[in-house]
């Protein structure tokens, strides 16, 4: 293990997370926040720049690391981040308890947007902005940044960690440089965030939050950019006029595509773009969903407590596809009170997740697709030993390597998703907190099996709001500091796509070999 | 495809379920039941006779098979044993709708035991028999019973089927010789068969049912040995004695186990028998969920309904476990009722089932742990690319194939839950009709997300009860036609491990290649 090398760019990261965090500071100066609130983003800005610069001075032997060690530092860099990032909610006290201020944090930089606040409007300015903030930083990947700072020679170094943070089973580089390759996705990304700023801007003011629209906008895009959730005002997305709910609900589509088919869109080979599989899937997936959800509301819904009127069942089905299907986890409505066949296309599209190479969590649909056709490749090998598979994905052969890593993704998340749902329901006090919610009243649920499996899966797939206790409008604060880290470390897993996680906790990774 | 020899051997079979239904018929004569109930019987024993005689003078060109047609005839025995044996339940008017009739049927050759009936006590003692006696004979095998009667000269077609049934990742023969294979292990099925009637005679009767102890014991020991689950009396096992409920889960447990440890056990290769990997993993699983469960009853269950003892608790937690990890579904008490960490560990052990070989569904612990060490593997690789995996399994060296072929099938385990869970979402007369329960009163419930999961998962690993609508002492009536036999087919396909149903349902299967 190369641990000076991995210092030194632990050591960059950290310097980067330091400069990142003065805008949290600068908000914190503009509203005139109390001196307390500007100091808990100094204290953690003069750490970081502080430690990082010494890890700078380490003088490695050999500047290129290996596979291992590029999925180590990922794991490792998340959690640093995620440490030092939690550090303003402890002193502001406005998320004292540690488990609770890492939770927050580690659900911000893997844009899950699961929250253990309950009264939101009690926060300050700064706080919300570094929540929202940490969904755009994260979406991207922390390491992709530091692509940028890494010597050119070091090509092959650089790939060991895009590959670890890029979420889908395979990485491809659009063009032959990494660097130029990190700079265009980052223009992308830049590009469409600030056009939802503008375009939100360009609606009327959410009624009530006249003076804040800028902030409001940017937040709810950064929250929509990285595909995280936290919301910026009670209730989420469920205040903000209908333009800008459709406006939103369209983006976050947008966010949930692989961001390398926008390279190709801005080339001008558009059918290239078009010939997508996983955009095909993905589309169709979408529009299924959409209308599933919108035939169950207009069959059913008349039993249940809120009264829509068509357009707004069509508004909420269509926000919601879009919001969970790419693990963002905005709402509109409260989809817990839902009849059951919209809340299981809900949990379904929790599984899948979006495409891969996108800001979103999930499994990703190339995965599924890929499993599908791999299954039926089984099939026809049972009908005819002497079948030799010749499927296609994305116009390229299907390996068989390729197949069987992915079995063994799906069959991980699976085996990982019963056994933290298993460890949530067995720890007794889970739902035995009382949790206040926004409207000033206590609430407290047993947290029930469906609470724990919904609560496990939207850690996993990274997307904030699960049903029943941990539904839309309810926090994950019921749950107990050891729930809280276990579900962080699972939004980790399911962020870096498991695999990362695992090495850093694998004894064997630490020893030479 | 070799149709003739298709049609021959399911000729064979049909005949045998013929033979086998003697015994109802039998049944209904010594208990002087209407003629209509005798008739009901009579029926069906004339077309499967009739029938399977004139298919058996088809005269096929060659005698062996291969392994598709192995697969597509074990699926379609399967189906056309479960049409047949549905006949009597529509004669005699006691299952008179022919989805409900077919639904039990599959439950019971599947030894699922999940039941459209609401009031059992209703039940005539011929139906009962023939309900019960459906589990002996599916748990081990209908083709199983046929390779009996294939030439000698045929090994390689009559392993074809074995390994179509077979629960399990591998098929092995125990001696070398398939037929004296399948007859050591009837001998065994049947030997525990006979000893827990025994048992079960030596206890005092049921209170109530006094001259019922032999027609009683029969049933349940069938129940047991084919981990069915169809109860005999109103309420499961609930009125037992505890000395018999003691013996039942002992013998459950029993019967999870791979049969070919009891050869093991014969010829005295007891040290060879407790080497075995999966036996361990079985065990350590069984005594772990017991401890769990019964530590979330001591700890929570004065918040329950039910006012247990301690013994009770323990009692309860061991049948439970022993119940639900063998997929038998047999109930003492509503686990339903229990606290969040007793179901959820029902519902991992519904998911995970019993030893590989035995008569129980699920994924099977021999492929949690192939599972577990595929995916150590493939981290160690990362870790290291030099590694090369020298990981064993059952002492043998497992193959990157079987790693592979696991990880499949619990892809497609997944994939078939997420499906069935959300198309019986989607079906809106499920849970609208109301449920007539045992004590007489009606009972409607909405099916909730909850429901329709265990429900799934408790069809596609033949267990019988799940949670909330479909809970222990409540019945499969309350889905609609289309879910019923959507359920009847996933039964199937997890009695069967999905590949021999997806097969018959592939088109390529029926075409020359």
């Amino acid at each position: 293990m190369n641990y000076k090398i991995l210092g030194k760019i632990l050591g960059k990261i950290m310097v980067l997370e330091g400069v990142l965090m003065v805008a949290p500071l600068i908000i914190s100066l503009i509203y005139k926040e109390p001196f307390l609130n500007t100091l808990a983003f100094i204290v953690p800005i003069v750490l970081l720049v502080g430690i990082g610069f010494l890890l700078q001075l380490l003088k490695p032997r050999r500047n290129s690391f290996y596979q291992k060690e590029g999925f180590a530092l990922t794991a490792l860099a998340w959690v640093v981040m995620a440490l030092f990032g939690a550090i303003p909610f402890m002193i502001n006290r406005e998320i004292p308890r540690f488990e609770d201020a890492f939770f927050e944090m580690v659900s911000g930089f893997t844009t899950t947007g699961a929250s253990v606040v309950n009264d939101i409007a009690a926060l300050s300015h700064s706080t919300l902005f570094w929540r929202s903030f940490s969904h755009w930083i994260g979406g991207m990947g922390i390491l992709v940044f530091v692509l940028i700072f890494i010597p050119e020679s070091n090509e092959g170094s650089a790939m060991h960690l895009l590959r670890a943070e890029s979420p889908g089973p395979q990485v491809g580089k659009i063009v032959s440089k990494m660097k130029v390759t990190t700079r265009i996705l980052y223009l992308i990304y830049l590009g469409l965030t600030v056009l939802l700023v503008i375009i939100l801007m360009l609606d009327k003011p959410i009624a009530g939050y006249e003076n804040d629209q800028l902030f409001i906008s940017l937040l709810t895009a950064f929250g929509s950019a990285g595909t995280g959730g936290f919301g910026v005002i009670p209730g989420s997305i469920a205040m903000y006029n209908p333009f800008s709910q459709y406006v939103i609900a369209i983006f976050l589509l947008l966010f949930g595509l692989n961001f390398s088919l926008y390279y190709l869109l801005l080339i001008g080979k558009v059918k290239d773009m078009l010939r997508s599989e996983e955009l095909r899937g993905y589309f169709s997936i979408a529009v299924i969903a959409v209308l599933v959800v919108f035939a169950s509301l207009l069959a059913r819904f008349e039993a249940y407590p809120q009264n829509y009127t068509t357009e707004e069942m069509f508004r909420h089905s269509l926000f919601q596809v879009a919001s969970i299907m790419t693990t963002t986890g905005y709402t509109t409505t409260d989809f817990n009170l839902w009849p059951t066949a919209a809340t299981a296309v809900m949990v379904a599209l929790m599984v899948f997740g979006a495409m891969a190479g996108s800001t979103a969590g999930g499994i990703k649909h190339s995965r599924i697709i890929i499993s599908v056709k791999g299954i039926y490749i089984n099939i026809r090998k049972l009908i005819n030993p002497r079948y030799v598979p010749k499927m296609k994905f994305e116009g390229k052969t299907l390996e068989e390597k390729t197949v069987n890593d992915v079995f063994a993704f799906v069959t991980l998340y699976f085996l990982i998703m019963i056994a933290v749902t298993t460890l949530l329901s067995m720890d007794p006090i889970n739902g035995t907190v009382a949790t206040v919610v926004s409207d000033g009243g206590t609430y407290s649920q047993n947290h029930g099996l469906l609470s724990n499996l919904t609560a496990t899966i939207s850690c996993l797939s990274n997307i904030g709001p699960g049903l029943e206790a941990v539904g839309p409008y309810l926090s994950f604060s019921g749950f107990s500091a050891f729930s809280k880290l276990l579900l962080s470390f699972t939004m980790l897993a399911g962020r870096l796509e498991i695999l990362p996680v695992m090495i850093l906790f694998n004894a064997k990774t630490w020893k030479r070999f």
